[in-house]
């Protein structure tokens, strides 16, 4: 495919020679003659200079020798493009004659199951769906079209899964949730968890990541939501639309998220904690109480981000306030007995 | 059943109507006509006006319009109702074709073992297992009667497990503590870790969370306590019984944990600490040296709750600490000034 | 084996009868009659006292009636005879007839795949590698010779592991790396992730722990590092040679770690940060900025560990601090009141 045609893919338009050759789509540092790459910001433009590839995406058009493409997002672009020449690989489309299918299930078209893939009973598989080798999708599971269940991957009875999801090798959608009550000797006695877990379009989740199905009722990740690997989505959570969870975020049971919350890594949430739309926690946070809409927070317990730096900078200079308030201690001490002396 | 018969089961006592039809336990928010659910606390309470229940599992007779079970602990006769209703299923106690049995397996009554199920040398597994698919049972492992392993669980060899113990999927049992030693060039070699992991009667441990093996001896979780998703508990450790370790727990080599101790999420303990009977340790906080019992603790490094508390509530306060104390030292100086003038 | 000859293995000298029969070896505290044990200082010289061990690895000649073998590295000693005695048990080398192998596979000699084994396109095995049950290898993966994948293991695609090389139960190595960018509706779009894994030769990687491959390029784990369980490494991160990550650390996108680097339990490294060779991170730990060769740090954000230790005991002192501060206040007010009166 040549520039000009690639631009046409993106609605970019081509400075330079739109017939040069593009066969691939790399990062600066690794890209090759053929491959279009991407550049954004000063520091990028420097590398394209020692750069082997043909073309770049950028935002508006810049004074260098290679051909370019002006794209309004050219992040998107790129991803787009990665997308057409680097697709995700699928499997073919066939049942392997390994797996053990359940009463009552349901196939699509085009279906493809690996070897040794388990299904219970009743469950609906939608057109296009892969599941990889070793994955056990329990009994009045529904999967949607086009989703994805990579290898190894566990999902417990009653999950149901929209269409264009990803689940990552060695995930566990709905496991029990963590319920117990004690008795009159202090032993933990399980509640039974009787609920399930919904999985809406579009969601990733991560590898080894762990989503506990309800108590009753359901625990609910909404469209376009993003997880990283080693998560854990405790029971009863709704988490909201396009939120990005960062690897080895753990949220308690009941939490509510709003829509384009960022965890950043190793955050974790309080159970009932309730967290508005456009949140962002910063890394190794805390969250003990509900956060209102469109705030940063960050630190153990989470405090609004500017706070939070501010205390953090102080913090290192502990020793030192320390030592001050002995000092000015001592030469109080000084003053007054002065005074009392005069 | 109806609702006295229910009232039986439980030990409790009905105020309303005995006869009336119980086909489920629910909570408030989502229980149906049919339905017995429980209250606790006037905002549940509030609740139960709005709800669809036919009946109310309650500690003391409320002054409402639905028929009431009166129980000494509502909570935990709500858990053995849930029980009773809404049991765990289980499947069919067959053995799958396409499981494998190593030599030497000894198989108990009413063993169900699913699709892909791999089984070592000289394993013994008592009445009533149950073994999802993919799991892995390692040579020489032995489960007690009425143990539930989930889906791709993989026990390493000479793993013992009590009775009625849950092992959800994902989890990893007895894989190598994380010992090593180096050599004269800085190499880390292997110390061979040839202990194993031993698991009492009614233990639960949660998806993907990993137990390792000791290196010499055993790493031992005694009965009842219940282990949430994504714990790590490293070689020779000792759980008492009845602890609860929440999601992402991670404890080094060689705790020793007393009874009815609570780890709440992401907690750590340092290696060789250990922890008396009825500890709490706070979410988030790191146990570097050992606690005592009976002691609520919190924080990184941990201090009593009630001094990280409050020690927390200043840290939000140190830029302004910080400045007081330079106009301290501002004002202090003009004193001093003032004095040597006189 | 007699006590001479286990001498001459490890290089060692032995003072006492070299004719004693040793049969295994063990820790001080759970040796038998015939095996050898290992004791370093004055804490564990006492416990040897009571040690039922015939004979006993040191680094100098100690006053006790037990046999000794004196050893410049006792510690390495003993991971040596370890190995010696108790060494890792291997499946026999035969493929099992379920194990499922794609097109253009090569194998070594002497290779062992368990059941359930699934095996794509154009993979290659190394000599005397084994693969534990439902392990899962993508095409075009590579396995060096001798190394060894536990069971419910999955490999993505283009995976290149060296020999001699560890992967335990549940790992998951190539998943996606997590990166998405936006489009104009806030929506995320997935950036697919094009590059894969490289694990040198001797690398460990424990139960559950995930490594995503590059979104482009290659995402590097150096020779002779060891990876404990429930760890997380991003994608395009660099890991050098003979680093230790212990559980559950997190590393963010596109980190570079130099060698003989310590990150203790649940540390975590933000992206794109660079840590020099033989730094240590102390467990809970934040490095949120690079950090230079040969320093110890600690803290959220890390800090100098001394600096973070001096920070630290002042911290639970705040309260106090505060209180002094306001009663600096007072007294200031009061001679200042003093001096305008007079």
């Amino acid at each position: 495919m040549n520039l000009g045609d690639v631009a046409k893919k993106i609605n970019g338009k081509v400075e330079g020679d739109s017939s040069i050759d593009i066969t691939g789509v790399s990062s600066i540092e690794i890209a090759k003659k053929g491959h279009i790459t991407f550049a954004k910001g000063k520091k990028f433009l420097e590398k394209l200079k020692k750069s082997k590839a043909s073309a770049v995406l950028v935002e508006t058009k810049e004074e260098i020798s290679m051909s370019q493409i002006i794209s309004s997002n050219p992040e998107l672009a790129f991803a787009r493009l990665l997308d057409y020449f680097h697709p995700e690989p699928r499997p073919k489309p066939e049942i392997h004659s390994s797996v053990v299918l359940g009463l009552n299930v349901k196939l699509g078209n085009r279906v493809a199951l690996s070897p040794f893939v388990s299904i219970g009973d009743n469950v609906r598989i939608g057109d296009d769906v892969v599941v990889y080798s070793g994955s056990v999708i329990g009994d009045n599971c529904e999967l949607g079209k086009s989703t994805l269940i990579h290898a190894n991957v566990t999902l417990y009875r009653n999950t149901i899964i929209g269409s264009s999801v990803t689940i990552h090798a060695g995930a566990v959608i709905g496991s029990d949730g963590f319920g117990y009550t004690a008795d009159d000797k202090g032993r933990h006695i399980k509640i039974n968890q009787i609920g399930n877990v919904v999985i809406e379009d579009n969601v990733e989740i991560g590898a080894n990541s762990c989503v506990d199905r309800a108590a009753t009722g359901t625990t609910l990740i909404k469209k376009g939501t993003k997880i990283d690997n080693l998560v854990q989505i405790a029971h009863n959570c709704t988490i909201g639309e396009n939120c990005i969870l960062v690897a080895q975020v753990g949220i308690a049971g009941s939490c509510n998220l709003g829509r384009h919350v960022v965890l950043a890594g190793q955050a974790g949430l309080s159970d009932h904690v309730t967290v508005g739309d456009n949140v962002t926690l910063a890394a190794k946070s805390a969250a003990l109480r509900d956060i209102k809409d469109n705030s940063v927070y960050g630190g153990i317990p989470a405090l609004p981000l500017n706070i939070w730096k501010r205390s953090v900078a102080v913090f290192a200079k502990l020793p030192d306030l320390s030592r001050k308030i002995r000092d000015l201690e001592n030469r109080l001490n000084n003053i007054e007995k002065k005074n009392i002396d005069q």
